[in-house]
């Protein structure tokens, strides 16, 4: 018989191997290691706040929603019906135990990825588990969990306190109202939950759901939403209204980073063939371009933080696509431009200093090369985080080392964590705040900054940036408090 | 007078040097350095295990036919007729010793080069020198190395056999009639000497070569291969042949990875235009993206394994293409897109769990963004080794460092050689053993991976995945085999 | 009250920290650390030591020059008036102290950025300062800056001996009529300071200043510079008297790599619309292309090596330009090809041996991919050092790693400190020393490369590369020296 592995979060993860290196990082990470997590972006569902259900099960909580999970195992040829993953015809009728045995039995693919340092972190730190997931302890691991869940302290508002989470902010559309966010102010809950401004639904004309998705923006703004006046003045009204349930950042997921800065008539003329159906591809793509200058200059305006996050060929496999849909692990990455695409913007509200607009990248090539001379240089630009398939070690890691000599730190702007997956901030957090660590750490080992710089420096990477970065300790502004 | 230096190799060569690394590296090396070795894409020439003729001299063996070595000391201004490197004219009259002294005076140049490594792997472990290469000892070099090739322990199935090679593809062209594997076979030789079905001589017509391997290709078919239709039976045909001596992949190496998706009346038009002589340079990309998804197809139905090496600008110099013709060390990597370029074909096949196509890359920029990606999440997709220039102790840090993440180990294919210089085969395999083993002990020492997880992954990336990948234990489909 | 900190340079900086790598790091250093720095590149102002004026104070002579410093405090929001930093409408009325204090209290920004180890090293070793800038401590560093520069022994040339410098190549403009090189040879002065031809200015007509150029090109020259034939006599004429005063080298910083190969008939009819008035963007582009390989073609003859640097979109920040003009750190690098751009070029002088052509990139992509492999080949070409925002440890680490493999040593020129700023010179050399001695002590500890190669190549690196590819050591062609 097979005898089960252990599952040991090792003290030293993540820190180099060398010793003195090892020591330094070791003493930074103690300074920050219990800081309370910013989690300034990301895509938790609010609904669970709102309600505080519990959860039921490990393959409903932990790998249904995972697509980075799911991705991998499609990869290897396991059938997404036989891992409950819910289509188009809706969730297969796959039993919940059955498909987690199917993920267990699979877990070795995980090895070196960092889906697999965030579920063993959630497994032994969240669960108490201290045996490894593999087939042998599926059944283990499904009972437990459901067991878990089933008390109140694995409830989303115990979890969310428990895990320290001083700052949360979850991401809708432009057409959502704001209900769920709404109802968690209104449960008198404490937990600092806010909203994000994500507007890609009404401004990407080549997404299935626009047409519907301008209607509902019509009907929350009472803006005449075809014409170009109504529909930027319906813009300000969304905000304003995502300002008050707490946002202080916009959002914008774009194929590419182009931007645009047309006249008025232009933009009326373009917006018509939006609006009037009659647009190409090429109008779909100065629109969203022109849309990016239109949302800095509100962002200058109202002071909400512009998050651009561009480089994402979309539903690549056209087969998953028909059957099940988007966002199932199929965006691949694509070569992304900065110092072309973003200079129109640049032109109309470079010099700005009331503005900040973060940058995120998935093309690495362009960490040294343009965004790093851009963050450098202009006052309104921060790089965001490695990010997506580069949130990981090496990913960090390579951010750093590609960024650090020409931006500095002071031009980025901490840690990201951008999942759905809530169980897995503090892994996610975690390993940031190590990978950083280490960084600093061999900064010092090779005598390239201060130990007192880097003591300094862990602190801000943790803490200071994202807080200041995203407007987080700023009141409201009073015409919105009011 | 000078002395001579020792030539030694050292037994933690190309291990971390951090003690604790380095001793999970030589613990895990151990694992695997001697495993038979396994090498399913290279370029020896077959007609050597046919004949088991003995080899003459080191200039003839081992520096005329490896680019890798002329190149480098052409760039310095060496004159390629005093290296005894074959032009249009023919063989100079150059003495093969005077060739070889000339390169001993410049081993030099080779300083933090993979071929270094493997060059003093060859003299140290093949042929027992204990001096290095120099001016000094050119003389003592070419005698002992002319002495034991006219030995019969150093004739090709000899080395073969003390070389442990378990299995070792060639490459020939759709055109070629396979004598030499014939001739193999018929000599009653256990070794397991298979072809790869390399088609790119009569898919590539702006190959210079293209009309005369085209009515070999008639000629070996008895098809009309000017007919759409009769051309694709023609492949079909000596896919049968390369299966029934062996082959277990094909290989294709366009200049960029572009595939196409056209109608049957479109591919007719199309081929028109290429067999008519009256194609445009767009045409001849297109004909070549078209033939990748056809090759896909039939893959799909024989079940050989599709390899893709995109992205060489070939014959870059054009007054050493003129003087010395094709594959001269003047081939040039360039940029290379793949997440474009693959969905046609992808769009067709990309996900029938039958399929295997192995992506290789000269642009490491698309290790993290985009091929990690696509072979993270297609079932048919698998990452090919780091290739050509990156076949290197860097280049395969990079990779895995690169891909690790996204897209796992499972997801990779072990090590190719990709060599005409047989003598080298065990050195290039034992520097990726090492390297491989390297980047595992950094992810234990880092506390990523478990100590037994990098056990067995040792294994399957020197055994495992090369063998599943290119399924060199499944039996030849029966209609073959029949 | 705030207690300063120490400020001292570890005599480990930037060595590795594994004890075995740096020991062999420290060994490799201490062979070059003391030999002379030979400069052949760099943008340092030669009338200073034409008139060995002292300098005033700390922020004009550190500050307010460097666009490394203020790019980085500009990005923070920090005024460029408030630094004291010129503007089209002049110097502003800033007080220099003021100005210094504001840097000060912002040094910290710095951090983990080459910037900052070059001014430490400037101020330990330069001004014997044992406290490290910051607010505190702004008044006694102007304070004793100020008092150090009005003593003989900071004059320029009294620095230039003390910092052991054996050539100092400046760069002027075609245009330039050499009067300050001129001066310093008259002086008797026996430090050696030569020029470098760069003709960008008649050659670039997207340059603002392009007609101003031109005029002074022809009164330079006695030549109809808008004719053709004239125009490259022109070219011929200037290379010959910058030759005379002492250059070896051309410099070329174009926006792209593009070069092109038009017949004589092609070249009438596109100089004739560049100097008519009538040309398009795309015309300058490919006037700037063919001037390449003209330039070429005349270092072919004329002996002087040609240098590359392309990649950089200037004056990328439309508001800054208007109210500061050029090089005022707004210039970001962009995506650069190599492998179709330099065909052109090379298909006329490819393969001359008697021409060295030396590339530069901001675009690390190309470094493994194009650049290393186009080295490696080309007899002409080779490669020169990691550049501008790459000129830091870590991109000089990235640089030997991605060429090293493919490219070798020897296809390399040693240090370049591209700098305007004279007294970091030594300190950028020294930067550039340890990295490169890293880079070899880790070869030697992976057992890659024998002790005894190290300290050979750790000497190239420093001095011998340098000088053969610069031809500094070459008597000047007899002509010239007649």
């Amino acid at each position: 018989m097979s005898v089960t592995r252990p599952l040991e979060l090792h003290p030293d993860r993540l820190f180099p191997a060398d010793p003195t290196t090892r020591g330094l990082a070791r003493a930074l990470y103690a300074e920050v290691a219990g800081l309370p997590i910013v989690s300034p972006h990301g895509h938790v569902d609010p609904n669970w706040f709102a309600t505080d259900a519990h959860w039921t099960d490990a393959t409903t909580l932990l790998l249904a929603p995972d697509h980075y999970l799911y991705r991998m195992l499609y990869s290897q040829g396991i059938d997404l019906d036989a891992l409950a993953i819910p289509s188009k015809a809706g969730v297969p009728a796959t039993d919940p135990r059955a498909a987690w045995r199917l993920f267990a039995a699979n877990y070795h693919l995980f090895c070196g990825t960092p889906s697999r340092l965030w579920l063993d972190h959630v497994f032994a730190e969240v669960f108490a588990f201290d045996v490894a997931l593999e087939a042998a302890t599926a059944d283990q691991y499904f009972d437990a969990i459901q067991a878990a869940l089933a008390t109140d302290a694995f409830r989303p508002r115990a979890l969310f306190d428990r895990f320290r989470i001083d700052f949360l902010a979850t991401t809708e559309g432009a057409h959502d109202d704001l209900s769920a966010h709404a109802a968690i102010r209104r449960s008198g809950w404490s937990g600092r939950v806010v909203t994000t401004y994500r507007p890609d639904g009404v401004i990407d004309v080549e997404h299935e759901q626009f047409a519907g998705a301008m209607t509902r923006f019509a009907e929350l703004t009472n803006e005449d939403v075809h014409d170009w006046r109504g529909y930027l003045a319906a813009h300000r009204s969304r905000r304003a209204a995502f300002r008050a349930a707490g946002a202080t950042a916009t959002d914008h997921g774009h194929p590419t980073a182009q931007t645009a800065n047309l006249s008025t008539a232009e933009c009326e003329a373009l917006f018509a063939r939006i609006t009037g159906g009659t647009w190409s591809a090429a109008d779909a793509e100065l629109f969203r371009a022109q849309m990016l200058t239109e949302m800095a200059r509100m962002s200058a305006d109202d002071g909400m933080v512009m998050q651009i996050h561009p480089g994402s060929y979309r539903n690549h496999n056209a087969g998953l696509f028909t059957s099940h849909g988007r966002d199932k692990g199929a965006d691949i990455p694509k070569r992304t431009d900065y110092v072309h695409a973003l200079k129109p913007m640049l032109d109309v509200v470079g010099t700005r200093g009331d503005l900040t607009v973060i940058l995120f990248t998935l093309d690495e090539s362009s960490y040294a090369r343009e965004l790093a001379p851009l963050a450098g240089h202009y006052p309104c630009l921060k790089l965001g985080p490695a990010w997506w398939f580069h949130d990981s070690p090496e990913g960090m890691r390579r951010f750093r080392e590609a960024t650090t000599e020409t931006a500095g730190f002071y031009n980025t702007v901490g840690f990201n964590d951008d999942t759905r997956a809530f169980l897995s901030i503090p892994a996610r957090h975690d390993v940031a705040r190590r990978v950083d660590c280490s960084f600093l750490a061999r900064l010092v080992a090779e005598h390239r900054i201060a130990d007192w710089e880097a003591v300094e420096l862990a602190h801000e990477l943790t803490s200071g940036l994202v807080r200041r970065a995203y407007r987080i300790d700023q009141p409201a502004p009073a015409a919105i408090a009011a």
